[in-house]
C-alpha cells in the first residue's frame, strides 16, 4: 500500500485543517472571589442540563462544561467558545468568576466538594462511584477536549486511490487508528507545548502521593494526573483488539462503564463501542489538553490550528512497527509532563524532526496559517522559557501565590465578557436582534445553527421541534402576506382605515397635475408631502399650518423627484411611540427622542456630547443599542438656529437638542414607557396587528396623552405605521426606563414548551 | 344662502369629476345566433346569483345583469366593465352571445320568455308580478344604471362653507334633492345625447299600443318605455315629501313595493327610504340611459365623464322655482325620445345654454377631459345625423335589418373577449398572473378590491372571510419564513438536503483562494461555477468533463466578479421540469424547451419564426404566456454554431434550436407534461414543500426519465430549487398540451368553503 504522504501529494488531496471538523469541550470551575468554590447550585437561567446541548456541568454543579457543536473552520473557537463563555457569564452571580486552571484553586475537605444535583439517578450514581474510586479532588481537575473528524472528502479520496482495503468504514476506521497509534505515540509533544499545570495547591494532592519538588509541564498529563489503574491497558493495534479490551475491563469490573476509560485519545462514533465495528470509527476524541489560562477562552485558534495539523501529521507519518506503540509513547509523555517547565526537552530532536515533517505538509496544504504554526512549535523547542508551563510558572511568581494570579485572570476575562453586554461574542457579525436571540436560546439550552451568517439566518431546534428564524424575528409564526402588507404603507394604511383605526387622511397621488388640482382638500390643514416609499426623509415637507398654492406645488414636484407615488398625509401633532406587538401583547412601548444634551452650567455642548457619548452603550454603526453622537453639518445647523454653538455653555437643566428627527442611529435617546402607557393603546396595538394578520410588528403611534385612555369619543391616537421587522435591540438596553428582552418573546413564541426555561423559572 | 356655484368659486372647491364615486349596472341578453333568446340556464360557471356581487340576472334567466363596484375616477368603466364583459364571455357557451342594443331582438310568445330561476321564492314571486301587471316583454329593454356619489370632502367643502342648514345630513340631502329636482328637468338632453332605442321589432309592441310610425331618439325613455302607471306620482321637493309619496303609493297598492318606482333618478343609500330621513342620501341612482352598441362595453369613458359632469352641472346651476319641477321634464323628455334621430332638437336653445354654463365650470375644474365631453355635446346639438340614435338607424339600414346589425356588433364584442383569454381586459396593467386570479375570482363571485395596482396586491373576500394576495400567489398560506427559506438558495439547498432530499454537492466560498484550494475535490467532476446570486446566467462557468487547474482558477475569479459568495456545484444531466405545489398536491408539471424551429425542408429560419411568431398565446414584454422568438446577436450566434443562418432552409422534421436556455422569456415553448409524469416525483415535490414549509410553491427538478418512478436505490432525481414566487400564467396557456388553471387551485386553498363553485360543479 502506498502511504498516505504519497497518495496526498500524487493526487493534490491537501490536508486542509479548514475542512476538518472540530468540537471543544471545556471544563472550568465556578469560584469565589477568593479562589474557593462557589456554593451556589448551577444557575437556573441556563435551562436544564437534562436536555442542554451546550452548558453542562460536568462531576460537580460547579464545574462547568461548556460543548461546541462539531464544526468546519475555526468555528468553534471563535464562535462558539467565545458566545458559550459569554452566555455564562451573563448567567452567573455577580460574585463568582470561572476559574482559568486545569489544576483547582483553594479546595474544600473531600466531603464538602458537591457532586452535580443531576435528574437522572443513574449519572447521580456513576458520580459517586468516582468520588469513591478516585477521589473527589482529583476530579476537580478541569481540561480541555477536542473531537476531531477528518473532512470526508479526504478519507474518500484516499480510499478510492488505494486497493488494499475494500470496504469504506474499514479504510476509515484504519486510518483513524493510524491516527490513534501515532497519537499515543508523539502526544509527549502536546503536552510539552500545550502542558499548562505546572503546580497545584497543596491539598490538592493525596495523602499518599508526594508533592512534587519542582514546577511541571503538566500535572494533569502526568501519572498524577486523571488516569485509569495502571491495569487499564486497552491495545491500539486494531479497532477489534481495542473493542475487545474495553468490552474485557468493563465485564471484569476494572472500569465501572466504558465511559470510564480515561484515554488521552478515545475513538468516537457510537455509544457502544462494540458498534464501531460495523459503522467504523467516526471521530476521535482527545483529551490531553490543560487550560491555556493566558486566553479568555482557555485555547487560541493557533492552537487549534497546530492540533489539526498535529493529527494529519499522525496518518501523514510511517508508523515505525505496530509493535513499538504506547508504551514509548506513555513513557515519553510521562518524563516530558514532569519536566521543568524551562528545562530543554530531553526529546528536542524527535519534536524537531516531526516539525520537519509538519512543515513539508504545511507547504503541501497551501494555508499560511499551518506554516505560522509549525513556527511556533520550532520556537517553543528553541525557548523552553516560552512555553505555557514557565510562563505560568513566571505569573505565579510575579502575583505572589496559585490563587492570586488565577484570579486575576479570572476578574479579566469575566470583565471582557460583561463589557458590552448586548454583545454575543464570536457572532458579533450577525445584526445586534440575532446575537442577542442565538444569546437566548443558547442561554435556554435551544439548538442554534446559523445556517447563513450574511443573511441572518438561524436553524432553532429543541427535540424534534424545528423553527427557522431571520433577522431574529421573521418566523413561521407569521404570514407571508402580512409582511408583504407591511412593506407597502398604502395598503398597510387602508387596511387599518377598513378595519376601523385612525390614521392619518390623505391622497396618493400618480402626476404632479392630479395632486395640484387637490390643493383646496388641503389649503387649511396641517399637512406633510412625502414620496411614497420614504428614505431617511428625504423629498418630505411639512406644512403644520396649512400651504399656500405655491408652497403645495413646489413640496409635491420635490417629493415626485424621488419617487413615482407621493401621498399628501394629513400631519399628526404629538409624541410618537414605538409599540412592539408579538404574539398578541406587548411586552415594550418605547419613546425616541431626537439627539440632545443637557446643560450643567460649566460644560460647552462638544464636552457635553463626548461626556454622553462615554456610555458603553453608544457605538457606531449600529453595533450598539445607542449610536454615539456626531457633531456634523446637520448637527452644527440645528445650534445655530436656537442661537448656540458647539462651543457654547448651555445652563443648567437646559435640554440641548441637536437633531430634529428622533431615530436612534443619528444619536437618539431611547426611552422604556412600557409601564407608563396606559393599557387602552397596548389593546388596541394588539388589535392592529390582528388586522395585519401579524404576529411580530413594531406599531407606531402618535398620542397626545400616553396617561389618558382611548375612548371611542376620544380615541387619542393616530397610527402611523407598521414594521415587518421592528428593532429589538433597542429595547433590550435603553438609555433612560427598564430593558426589554423581547427576543425572549420571540423565543417563547417560537418554543410555548419551553416557556419556562426561557423565563428561567 | 349663496349658490353652489358661488361657493365652488369663491374657495377654489373644484368640482372634481376623477373624485365622485360611479358604479354601473348594466343589462344585456343572452341571445343565440339569430339574435333569439338564449334557451340556456345562466352559466354555472359564473358561481351562484344568491350571493354573486358582480354577475347576475336581472327578470329573467337570459337577461345578464353586470354589476361594478362604486369607484373613483374612470375605474367602473375602464377597468370592471371590461373585465366583468371578459369574465362573462369566457364563462358563456360557444353558441351564445350578449345582445347590444337597449331593445330586444327577436322574442318569442310572452309565454315562453322565462322568468329568472332564482333562489329564493319573494324574488321570482316579484318578478312573476312584474310579468303580469306590465307583460314580460317589456322586461326585456336592457339599459344601464349609473349610481353616483359626490366626492364627500366637496359635500364637507360646501357644507363647511354655508350657515343655513346645521345637520351635515340635512346638508347633503339638500343637495342631492337639487340634484334630482334638476336632473328630472333637464334629462331630455341625456335622451338627445344618448337616445340610443330608435326602433324595435314589432312583436314588441303590446297590441294595444300603436307602432311608432318613424324612428325614435328613444323609445326606451318615452311613454313606450319601462315606466310606472301615469297614477304613481312622487314627489322630489323635500326627502321628506319624496318619502311620503313612496310610502303611501306602497301602501295603497299602487306600488307592489318600493323597488317598484321606476323613476329615471331614484335616490338610494338605505334599504328602506324612510331611513334617509334620519341618515341622508348617500347616492343617486340615474336609470335613463341606453345602451350604446357602438361600445364594446355599452358605455363609453367620454359618455360617463359627461355624466359626472351633468351631476355637478345640476347643483351648480341656480333652480328656476320649486314648484316648475318634473312635469316640464317629463314632457321635454318625452318629446325629444320621440324626435326623428336626424331633425334638431327642438330645444337646441336651452341645451346650448346649458352647455354653457357647463363649460364655465369645466374650466373652473381644470381638466381636460370635461372641456372635450362639453366640445362633444355641443357638437351633437349642431349635428343631429351624429347622434347614437342616428348612427344606430343608418347602422340597420346598411346591414338590412334590426336583427343583423345588432348580432354584427354582438359577434365583434364576443370576438375581441375571445382574442386574448389569457388577459383580463381592464387589468391588463396587472402581471398575468394577478390577471388570471382576479378572472377566476370574478367568475366564482369572490368580491375583489386592487388594493395596491403597482404592487399587485389583491383583496378577496367572501362574506366576512377575508384573503390578501400579492402577485397571485403569496398569501396567508404561506409563513414569512417560508418565503425567506426559498429566497435563498444556500438556505433552501441545506434543508432539503437535511430533509433527506437529493441536492447537487459541492461548496459555497468567500474567497478565490479557499475555492482554488478546494480544486482536488472537484478535478474528475462535472461541475459548475457561479455566483451565489445568479443573474440571468451571467457569471456562471459550466465543465461537463471536469476541469483543469487553470480553467476552475479562471472560472472561480469570473464568478467572484458578480458577487462576494461563490457556489460550485455537482452539474446534473438530464431534463429540468417545473413542479407547481400548491396545497399538497401537485397539479401542474412543466417542461420548457429553449426557442426553436421545426424544419419543413421549404421555409427558411426567419420564415420558421416568424410563422411560430403569429401564435396569439405569443407576445412581448411578458404580456403574453409565450414571447415571440427574437432573431438578436445569441440566437444568430446559436444557428451559426449548428451550421445555419437565419437565411438556411432546415429540412423537413429537424429541430433548430435558436437559445441554449430553455426560459420562456427567450421564446422557449413550454410543453405540460403533468399527466406524463411518474406520481412518485410528484409525491416527492409535496414533501419537498413540507421540508421548506411552503405551501405553494414551484419546485425544479432534474429527472433523467419521467416514466421510471423514484426509489430508494435509484431516486432519480435531482432538487434544484424551490422558487417563493412561481409562475403561474406559463402553465394556463401552453405551447403543447394541457392548460393547467392553477389560479383556481390558489382560491380554492384561500377558499375553502367555495371550491365548489371555484371548481364549477
Amino acid at each position: 500500500m502506498q502511504t498516505i504522504k504519497q497518495m496526498m501529494k500524487d493526487h493534490s488531496i491537501k490536508p486542509i485543517w479548514n475542512s476538518s471538523v472540530i468540537g471543544i469541550e471545556k471544563e472550568g470551575l465556578r469560584v469565589k472571589k477568593d479562589g474557593t468554590l462557589a456554593t451556589t447550585p448551577h444557575p437556573t437561567t441556563l435551562g436544564s442540563r437534562s436536555f442542554h446541548p451546550y452548558i453542562q456541568t460536568d462531576f460537580s454543579d460547579v464545574q462547568l462544561e461548556l460543548i461546541t457543536p462539531p464544526l468546519t473552520g475555526a468555528k468553534s473557537i471563535n464562535q462558539w467558545l467565545p458566545a458559550l463563555h459569554d452566555v455564562t457569564y451573563h448567567s452567573m452571580n455577580d460574585e463568582e468568576w470561572i476559574w482559568p486552571l486545569s489544576m483547582p484553586g483553594s479546595l474544600p475537605e473531600e466531603k464538602d466538594i458537591p457532586i452535580a444535583r443531576l435528574e437522572k439517578r443513574a449519572d447521580v450514581a456513576y458520580r459517586e462511584y468516582l468520588a469513591k474510586v478516585y477521589g473527589k479532588k482529583k476530579q476537580m481537575q478541569s481540561g480541555i477536549h477536542i473531537n476531531f473528524e477528518f473532512d470526508t472528502a479526504i478519507l474518500n479520496a484516499l480510499y478510492e486511490n488505494q486497493t488494499d482495503i475494500t470496504s469504506k468504514e474499514d479504510f476509515q476506521s484504519a486510518v483513524y487508528m493510524k491516527l490513534a497509534r501515532n497519537f499515543l505515540r508523539y502526544r509527549w509533544m502536546l503536552s510539552y507545548l500545550f502542558g499548562a499545570s505546572p503546580t497545584a495547591m497543596e491539598n490538592f494532592y493525596p495523602s499518599d502521593v508526594a508533592v512534587p519538588e519542582h514546577y511541571a509541564r503538566s500535572l494533569r498529563n502526568s501519572h498524577l494526573g486523571y488516569t485509569n489503574d495502571e491495569e487499564v491497558i486497552v491495545s491500539y493495534e486494531s479497532l477489534e483488539a481495542y473493542v475487545e479490551s474495553i468490552q474485557t475491563l468493563v465485564s471484569s469490573g476494572a472500569l465501572s462503564e466504558e465511559r470510564e476509560f480515561y484515554s488521552p485519545i478515545r475513538l468516537r462514533g457510537t455509544k457502544q463501542v462494540k458498534d464501531m465495528l460495523n459503522k467504523g470509527i467516526a471521530y476521535v476524541e482527545l483529551r490531553n489538553f490543560d487550560l491555556n489560562p493566558f486566553t479568555s477562552f482557555s485555547i487560541t485558534e493557533q492552537d487549534l490550528v497546530f492540533v489539526k495539523m498535529f493529527c494529519y501529521l499522525m496518518i501523514w507519518l510511517d508508523e515505525e512497527t505496530t509493535a513499538v506503540t504506547s508504551k514509548t509513547g506513555d513513557e515519553k509523555n510521562h518524563l516530558t509532563s514532569v519536566e521543568h517547565p524551562k528545562e530543554v526537552s530531553q526529546f528536542k530532536e524527535e519534536g524537531l524532526a516531526l516539525l520537519e515533517e509538519m512543515q513539508q505538509m504545511a507547504v503541501h496544504s497551501g494555508y499560511e496559517k499551518a506554516e505560522a504554526a509549525v513556527a511556533w512549535a520550532k520556537e517553543l523547542f528553541e525557548h523552553p522559557e516560552k512555553t505555557l508551563s514557565a510562563q505560568i510558572m513566571d505569573g505565579i511568581e510575579a502575583e505572589g501565590d496559585y490563587i492570586a494570579f488565577g484570579m486575576k485572570l479570572a476578574q479579566q476575562y469575566k470583565q471582557e465578557a460583561m463589557e458590552k453586554p448586548y454583545q454575543l461574542r464570536g457572532f458579533t457579525s450577525l445584526e445586534m436582534s440575532t446575537q442577542l436571540l442565538i444569546h437566548d436560546a443558547l442561554q435556554s439550552g435551544i439548538t442554534v445553527d446559523v445556517i447563513d451568517e450574511h443573511d441572518q439566518f438561524v436553524k432553532l431546534s429543541y427535540g424534534n421541534h424545528v423553527e427557522y428564524v431571520k433577522n431574529g424575528n421573521m418566523t413561521s409564526k407569521d404570514t407571508y402576506i402580512s409582511s408583504l402588507i407591511m412593506a407597502n404603507k398604502t395598503v398597510t394604511k387602508k387596511i387599518l382605515a377598513e378595519n376601523g383605526f385612525h390614521v392619518p387622511g390623505g391622497g396618493e397621488y400618480q402626476t404632479v397635475e392630479e395632486a395640484q388640482n387637490d390643493f383646496w382638500r388641503y389649503q387649511h390643514k396641517a399637512i406633510v408631502v412625502k414620496p411614497k416609499s420614504t428614505n431617511y426623509g428625504i423629498g418630505i415637507s411639512i406644512f403644520k399650518n396649512g400651504p399656500t398654492q405655491e408652497d403645495f406645488n413646489q413640496a409635491v414636484k420635490i417629493a415626485f423627484k424621488e419617487d413615482s407615488s407621493v401621498l399628501v398625509e394629513e400631519y399628526i401633532a404629538g409624541t410618537e411611540y414605538r409599540f412592539f406587538v408579538v404574539n398578541d401583547h406587548v411586552p415594550a412601548v418605547l419613546l425616541r427622542t431626537p439627539a440632545n444634551v443637557i446643560g450643567n452650567g460649566a460644560a460647552t455642548v462638544k464636552e457635553l456630547v463626548d461626556e454622553k457619548n462615554q456610555d458603553p452603550l453608544r457605538g457606531t454603526h449600529h453595533r450598539a443599542p445607542l449610536e454615539k453622537i456626531v457633531l456634523g453639518e446637520i448637527e452644527q445647523l440645528m445650534l445655530k438656529e436656537q442661537g448656540y454653538s458647539t462651543e457654547s455653555i448651555p445652563e443648567k437643566g437646559t435640554v440641548v437638542y441637536l437633531r430634529e428627527n428622533s431615530n436612534i442611529s443619528t444619536g437618539g435617546d431611547s426611552i422604556d414607557v412600557t409601564d407608563e402607557m396606559h393599557d387602552s393603546y397596548k389593546e388596541l396595538a394588539v388589535k392592529m396587528a390582528e388586522a395585519i394578520e401579524a404576529n411580530v410588528t413594531g406599531i407606531d403611534l402618535i398620542i397626545p396623552d400616553l396617561t389618558q385612555p382611548s375612548t371611542i369619543q376620544n380615541p387619542g391616537y393616530t397610527v402611523i405605521e407598521a414594521n415587518f421587522n421592528p428593532a429589538m435591540h433597542m429595547h433590550a438596553y435603553v438609555y433612560k426606563g427598564k430593558n426589554r428582552r423581547l427576543t425572549k418573546e420571540i423565543l417563547i413564541m417560537l418554543f410555548p414548551e419551553l416557556s419556562k426555561t426561557i423565563k428561567g423559572e
